[in-house]
C-alpha cells in the first residue's frame, strides 16, 4: 500500500479551488478596485508626486494605527526598511546578526549592507520561522555575555541582533524568542515584510521588535508598486528613522545642511497614494485570503503524503503566501509537482534556496539547520491572490 | 557711486519674468499634461505596478535612445544610481573618490556607502563644476602612479574614481577632465542627476563616463515620482547593473538563487509609466526652460553687481535650475535677497552647504576650494519650472 499522491492529484486539487483560467495564474496578483485611481489622479493633478505630500503622511499614520505601533516611516521597499532597522539597532561592521536560513535574500543582504555577518538559525515546522527552543540551546552553547553584550565564543564577534522573519505571513513564536533575546542581550528586529494583517496572541506582528520592517512590493498583501515601512514604538528611533531615510537634512527655510550620512529611502507620494487606497481594502483582502486558505485546506485534506500549512497556534495569519508541505517520504515528488502545475499554467514555487547555500553567504556561521533543510525539500507555494 | 543692487530690484526683476501668483512659487513644479494618466491607469487596470512590467523596459530603451548610450537601467533614485555606479567602477572600502565640494549630498553619501572616502575638488566659475586645470595641477602634486593605479601620496589611499557633477544642468568641461583621468588611471563616473537634456560638444551628458547616474526626482526636468537611472556604454557593466539592482537573482522558472549581495533598487513599473509620459514631453520642457532662462537673462542684464548664469562654452544646457551669481563685492546682500524673495512668495535658495563643511565629511581630504567657497557665498537659485 502506497500512502502517496501523484502530481496529477495535486493539480486536480488546485483546479478544484482555483477559478477557470486561460492565462498563467501567478502566485500573487494585486487588485486595484478601490480608490487607487482617484488618489493617484489627485497626485498628478496637484503635482505632488514625489518626496513630499499628504499621502506619505497619511499612509504612515494609518499604518501605525492599523498595526498598533507608535510610528511608521514609509520607505522605498522592504530591503531599505531592514537596512535602516539594523543600523538604528546599532548593528556595526563585524557584528553577527542571527537570521533564519529559510528567508528571502533581503534579510541577509541587509545584514551585509551594515558590514555585519549573517549567522543562520534553524526554523521550526509549526511556524516555518525561527525555532526559539533550538536557538536557546544553541546560544547556551556558543554565546557568552561580556559587559551586557553577547559574543560568539567561536568567532569572537559580537552577536548584536536577531531578525526573525514571519514566513509567508505566519507569525514566529515571539514570546519565548523575546525571553531569549533579553537573557542574551540580543536586540529583536522583526522582518514583518510578509505579515501585514498577521497577529501573534492578539498583537499585530511588528509590535515586539525594537524596530520592524514591512514590504509593499507588488506581490504583497497590499502594494504601493514598490515600497516598505519601518515601524517602531520608540519615538526617538522613529524620528531618527525618518531623518536618516530623508538624507538627514536639517529643517531650514532655505539652507541645505545634513548632519549624518543619510539615505534617499523615502517613499514617493504617488506610491503612498496607492498605499492609502490599498490599506482601505486590507480587511477585505484578509477575508478573501483566509477564505482561499480554507478552500485549499479542504481540497488537500484527504490527499496522502501532503498537507496544507495552517496558521500556528496562538496566531492569526494573513495567509499571504499559501503553502503545501510534502511529507519527508514524498519530497522526491516536489519537482514533478512543480513541473506539472507550472506546465498547466498554475504558478507554484519551491522554498527559497536556503541562505547558507548561496555563494556569498556560504562562509557565514550557522547552527544545525535540519528543519530548514527538510522544509526546503518539502515546501511548495501555490497561488494566493486575494482576488482568487 | 555705488555699482550695487538692492534686494527689491532683484524681486522686481523676478516678478517681471514670473507669472502673477497668489501661492508660493517653488523652485520646481512638475507638469503632467501628457500621457501620465493614460499610462498609470494602464498599470492599475492590468495590475502591473511593481517590479516587472513593460514601462520599465520602455523607459530604459527610450532613455538610452535619447541620451545616445547603449544601456540604461532604471532604479529607485539618483542616489541608488550613484551607489551602483561607484560599486561597478570597482570603488572599494578605503579608496578615495574625487568629488566636487559644491554638490548635492547624494554624491558624497554614495561614496560613503562603498566604505570609500570623499576627496573634495574645487569648481570653476565658467561651469560651476569640477575645474579640470586645477585638478591636474593638484594631482601632479599629490598623486603617484603604482601598478597603473593612482595613489594619494599623503594618505596612502588609492584614488579610484572621480565623480564630476553637472551642476544645475550645466556640463562640466569633460574633455580635459577625461585626459587627466586617463593619465592618472582614475575612472570617470558622471553625476548627471541634474543634466538630462544637456549636451557637451554635441554629446549628451553621461556618454563619457564609464557609468553615469541620472535622477528623476520630483524636482528634476522629468520626474517619475522618485527614480533614477544608471547609464553606460559598456554592455557587460550594463548587464551587471541590471542584475545587482534586482537582487542578483539568477533566472529560473521557479528556483530562487542569487549569486552576489544584490540590491532592491529597481524602479517600480508605475513610476516608469510616468517616466515614459514625461520623456515624450522632454523636448517641450527643454524649450520652455530655455525660454525662461532667456527671459531671466534679459531681466538681470542691466542690474549691477549680479548676473544670470548662462551655459558654458561648447555646451547646451537644460537650464534645470536657474542661477544668479552675485559679485564678490555684493555677496553680503545674498541673505537679504533670499529673505525678500521668499517673503514675497518666490522661492529662492543659496547653494548647498559645501560638502567639506558637513560634520560627517569634515575630516575628508580636500584641495584648496577657493572658487567653490566663493560660489557658495554668491549663488542664488531661482524658480525654474518648465510651466513658467
Amino acid at each position: 500500500m502506497n500512502a502517496n499522491f501523484n502530481a496529477q492529484q495535486i493539480l486536480d486539487a488546485l483546479n478544484s479551488v482555483l477559478p477557470e483560467h486561460h492565462e498563467f495564474l501567478p502566485l500573487h496578483e494585486p487588485s486595484f478596485r478601490g480608490n487607487e485611481w482617484h488618489y493617484v489622479k489627485e497626485c498628478l493633478d496637484t503635482g505632488w508626486v514625489s518626496s513630499v505630500g499628504k499621502f506619505v503622511d497619511r499612509f504612515e499614520e494609518e499604518l501605525a494605527a492599523y498595526t498598533g505601533v507608535k510610528r511608521a516611516i514609509a520607505v522605498v521597499n522592504g530591503t531599505a526598511a531592514l537596512h535602516i532597522c539594523l543600523m538604528l539597532a546599532g548593528v556595526k561592521g563585524g557584528d553577527e546578526v542571527l537570521i533564519p536560513a529559510l528567508t528571502f535574500v533581503a534579510t541577509a543582504n541587509a545584514v551585509s549592507y551594515c558590514g555585519a555577518i549573517a549567522h543562520f538559525v534553524d526554523s521550526e515546522e509549526s511556524t516555518l520561522g525561527v525555532d526559539p527552543g533550538k536557538l536557546l540551546t544553541y546560544l547556551e552553547d556558543i554565546a557568552e555575555i561580556r559587559n551586557a553584550e553577547c559574543y560568539n565564543r567561536h568567532t569572537g564577534r559580537r552577536i548584536k541582533a536577531i531578525v526573525p522573519m514571519h514566513t509567508f505571513g505566519h507569525p514566529v513564536d515571539l514570546d519565548p524568542l523575546m525571553e531569549t533575546c533579553q537573557r542574551f542581550h540580543i536586540t529583536l528586529i522583526e522582518d514583518a515584510a510578509e505579515s501585514l494583517g498577521s497577529f501573534y496572541k492578539g498583537c499585530h506582528t511588528g509590535q515586539r521588535g525594537l524596530l520592524s520592517a514591512f514590504s509593499f512590493n507588488g506581490n504583497k498583501t497590499i502594494t504601493t508598486g514598490g515600497g516598505g515601512a519601518i515601524l517602531t514604538n520608540n519615538e526617538e528611533l522613529g524620528k531618527l528613522a525618518k531623518h536618516i531615510t530623508t538624507t538627514a537634512k536639517l529643517p531650514h527655510r532655505w539652507e541645505f545642511n545634513h548632519d549624518m550620512v543619510g539615505y534617499n529611502y523615502r517613499m514617493p507620494n504617488i506610491n503612498a497614494a496607492i498605499g492609502c487606497a490599498q490599506l482601505e481594502q486590507l480587511p477585505h483582502f484578509l477575508v478573501a485570503k483566509r477564505n482561499l486558505a480554507e478552500r485549499y485546506s479542504r481540497a488537500f485534506a484527504h490527499i496522502p503524503g501532503i498537507h496544507f500549512f495552517s496558521e500556528p497556534a496562538n496566531s492569526r495569519s494573513n495567509y499571504w503566501l499559501n503553502t503545501l508541505l510534502l511529507d519527508e517520504e514524498t519530497a522526491g515528488q516536489r519537482d514533478a509537482v512543480l513541473a506539472v502545475t507550472n506546465d498547466a499554467g498554475i504558478m507554484t514555487r519551491p522554498a527559497w534556496t536556503l541562505m547558507n547555500k548561496l555563494s556569498m553567504f556560504a562562509s557565514c556561521p550557522s547552527m544545525d539547520l535540519a528543519v530548514a533543510e527538510s522544509l526546503e525539500r518539502r515546501l511548495i507555494n501555490i497561488p494566493s491572490s486575494a482576488i482568487l
